[in-house]
């Protein structure tokens, strides 16, 4: 009953065959060859329209590389206190930026409002300097939390970032299990939105290793070529991450991978209302499910072989008593087995 | 008649049945899992010593993350004009130091000798802050026009950095192919001649993507968790870079491949020598073999299926008349047949 | 009645005669002359131990290339939320520093307390590399809002930094304010108390220009030449520097000028007590005062010359009703008849 | 009889009584004053246009500053291998754009050649990211050794530079000497021959500390404030350094001087042509003299009280025999008499 985290499931097998057949054959390096030509256009029709793509390692290097394209001195990026961006990525944007800053928002769920961006905004003046300046607002999708931000959330948000002439950036390390949840197409929730930037995440999704940014805004993707080689993200063998992207978005592959993490996600959820024995901290609909139960049960079910990880109190949810806050999280990988052996074992 | 380069070819079988293996489990993110923790051990018994190793994406990253472990500020990496950090690393190690630059030293055959070195060194003092610190020493073996130090020249590069105080960087993105061809072991090749810090190189020789910044100076290691992870290194599923150097450093693979890939490259040397047509610019053991041979019969090459890449003139080889400088590089997916086929086309 | 910032007043006429006795005169460059060359002993003998001494242009530099001196890579500089590096410098350590960020703590009264700090810093740990890494802590005095740490304040606040293995910086734009405040010797203000790093300030205090890193920790001070010269810092005619802190230093004219300029305060603060129309905002002993007052009185003030700023509600006052929070500064060249005229506006 | 260096000279009396009277005022701090306010008029008027202003503390600072602002990913200033940029600046330039890089070209007299740039330009292209991207060319008036680029010269190579998409930046530290030299208009040295951003020194010939860059294309302007601060060089008594170039560009004050420093040039050259024992190693017209002269003559000078720098051979000439080179340098403090005393040395 492994629910540490999606980065702990391995790969789909349909991303792995993808590598063996890739492994086989000479190609173009550095993205030049035939199957890396071709993702332009995958990602092209994904999204219903132009698009540029830049493979990277990681979740951190898309978000930060991205970021950097619209770096401007002294600048500072609008987010949330929990983004992974500012929590979780050892100042990568700062990093990759030489130098800009993030500034953290609150807001519930894992959520900031446009109206927050937009009084954050207003903190900035061309008239004192020593301020810095805002150069993008950035959200996460799903969130931290597990939640999703509705369009209509998007919209406002890049409604006030476009108004300010900010870019918006969106982190989509769990896009795909956003995606499903909403019920919505990658156009809906990106640049008709108003996204200009997206970090496209598949590793968490069944894939090995598979980090986009894709770029909507045509002006934002000029220097993204060398701000990747530059930064050490340029594969030599790139159309091994290519033939996973084409795995993964073919066939809908992806969206049945998050589809089926969700579903089990469900299950989860409902063996935990039911339980008599824990509580839903606040409600998700994606991948990840956050549990309010007694330190012992946690001890108890770990004990038993089940994984998951403590979660610190967030403003949407301070446990009392004997209560901790844990957080479960399903994948492609996790089995409706898994699920039933998880209820066996908290019914006790 | 693919002689392009070795980013060219796939991967080994076993480097990605490692792979299938590995996406079948669950196992610890970013570097925690059992199979990643055996990797100092791993490396450890290879090198003969112990080590601290760290996993990025590319070459590029190794060569440039390992030099910002040992930055100065005004800091100045000496290493020769055609080195990869200096041509074709887009800046990286200027990057990722936030400003540190590259001093560029010319030498016969691509490598720079210990007493050009110490000449330079010489250059700086502290006297005169303008002109910047040295900072380090970087070598690449093999070089980039296919040669190798021998292990006199690294101890006599390592003896002038060392009473210096400068560190020693070895980029080995062609490392196994230099080893074999030296037949020298790990150690010899590395620390016991004086270098301090490491890129090893896997994924030219039937790697998918597994490059290691390996430090034998346990003080050099101390920043590299964090310096890795800000530059948005730290792969989610570290574990499929360990299982693919596992496969490739267990039972002797990766020298099997690398001995395998100069052998082909010696079947090449072979058929050039002999065949009246071409000859052999300069000397090299590895895979990769430069030659001079007349413009028309380089076309008529490409035309007949054979795969390689112009040259620029080197000071070890400026070709006059009709004659141009091509490069030829063999790989482990090299085959007897291939060169068989070279020999057939050359011959016309 | 000029009281809106002690940056707004001229120089002290000891200074400028300073400068222009050696405007006189042949002598080396870059800090190569005599003057420059017996700075450190004269710091040294202010500060009652020998110290390395490096000037900049502004405090901002001071700041910021003083903490890119004990740089970490995904480093983190805990300081107040409300200070100067935080606040007011468009991310110059950030900058300086190629990526490292600032961690804002509240506190009271502009000052962060040794608990916290412990608290913030125990959220760190080489465990999580994704939270990056502790690497100093910057505390000003007199802080922000015109008050002064206690030495004993201080001394545990650098207790606790010394037992993480962090480096205490202090801000001292306004160090001699806080030191005649205080009534103590510039050693007890600083190493004694545990400071390692400090911005000593002249330009506020009646100087054209004239910035110091003070170093009290000799092994900090290695790469700060190289550091101040890529910024751009290190001046031609530093020398203009040295004879601006030479004249400052000696005869105690900087604590003249900031006795001086706290006792004008002090008859401000008094002004503000008795006149019934307006309050202070919260105590302080240095030359900036903090006012709450009716909006109508601010603006009747200011119609009949009064030159001051509004400042934004913090957390140790927050206006109410018809008040506003106002800052007046006093300097080296307030005159009592400057508070004797705003007296008698305020009483109207 | 003091010819190290123009640093080595104090500042002219005007500056000193304009910074005197300036020092006796209150007024806005961070370039809010008046007379900081009137600076973007006073240079328009010199510059007959309009222009940007931004002032720093060093020369070192405009020149990397003025670069950041046009700085690209993987960026690659051209410049002449001997210019301060490259030798004498620490890596600033590769410090204030976060990582790009110098590439240095050879040429004669410390110029570089249009055709040599469009050459150097062509190596570069889009389709090899691995090489980063040309992203400026830099040029320095008067040059390192004392020669001016011809409107010309500068206009051809600003030709080349423009119709690669670079912008070209003019090191301007000693641009009074060459404008005098050429007796030309700043107008014409400057944006009528192409350049667009200017480093603009005034300590070098007579200012305490003066050093501004002036931006002729207006789109690069737009980031210099933040540029500037962040890096720590908006001076908070900006006024002061107002207040010197008031001075020194009004009246004519700054030619005036120039043309006095470069006359007593012309007299030493005078001194060395007729002297019998020493040669003008090239021909100058600014007021840097470089000689060939016997060691033993240069002892004998330097122990009779006359000071100059020894300097390294160059392109333009290597010193045989027991010669050796030497650089002498005038300023606006050098006098006749200093010319007389040193015609008398040298004649033994």
């Amino acid at each position: 009953m492994q629910f540490a985290s999606d980065n702990w499931a391995g790969a789909a097998p349909q991303i792995i065959d993808a590598m063996a057949e890739e492994a086989q054959r000479y190609a173009g390096a550095y993205g030049t060859s035939e199957r890396d030509a071709s993702m332009a256009e995958l990602f092209g029709s994904v999204f219903e329209r132009e698009v540029a793509v830049f493979f990277v390692a990681t979740g951190t290097a898309a978000n930060s590389i991205a970021l950097a394209a619209v770096d401007r001195p002294g600048g500072v990026v609008l987010c949330h206190a929990h983004s992974h961006i500012e929590a979780d990525e050892c100042g990568a944007v700062s990093f990759q930026t030489g130098g800009s800053r993030l500034r953290q928002l609150s807001g519930k769920l894992g959520k900031i409002s446009a109206s927050d961006i937009g009084s954050e905004i207003g903190t900035f003046s061309p008239d004192f300097v020593h301020g810095g300046q805002a150069m993008a607002v950035s959200i996460t999708q799903a969130t931290e939390v597990g939640t999703t931000y509705s369009l209509d959330e998007i919209a406002a948000v890049s409604e006030v970032a476009r108004s300010a002439g900010l870019p918006l950036h969106m982190d989509g390390a769990r896009f795909a299990n956003a995606l499903v949840a909403l019920n919505v197409s990658p156009a809906e929730m990106t640049w008709k939105a108003g996204v200009d930037l997206l970090s496209f995440g598949g590793t968490k999704n069944g894939c090995v290793a598979a980090e986009a940014i894709v770029v909507f805004n045509p002006e934002l993707a000029e220097q993204l070529p060398y701000l990747r080689m530059r930064a050490g993200h340029l594969f030599s063998k790139m159309r091994f991450v290519s033939a996973q992207f084409e795995a993964y978005l073919k066939d809908s592959l992806w969206l049945d991978l998050a589809t089926h993490a969700n579903a089990m996600a469900d299950l989860l959820r409902d063996v935990i209302r039911s339980s008599g024995k824990a509580d839903l901290a606040w409600p998700t609909a994606t991948n990840e499910v956050f549990v309010s139960m007694p330190e012992g049960l946690a001890e108890r079910l770990r004990e038993s072989g089940a994984a998951f990880h403590n979660w610190p109190p967030t403003e949407d949810f301070e446990p009392t008593g004997d209560r901790i806050l844990v957080r479960l999280v399903t994948s492609f990988a996790t089995t409706p087995d898994d699920i039933a052996a998880f209820a066996d074992l908290i019914r006790g």
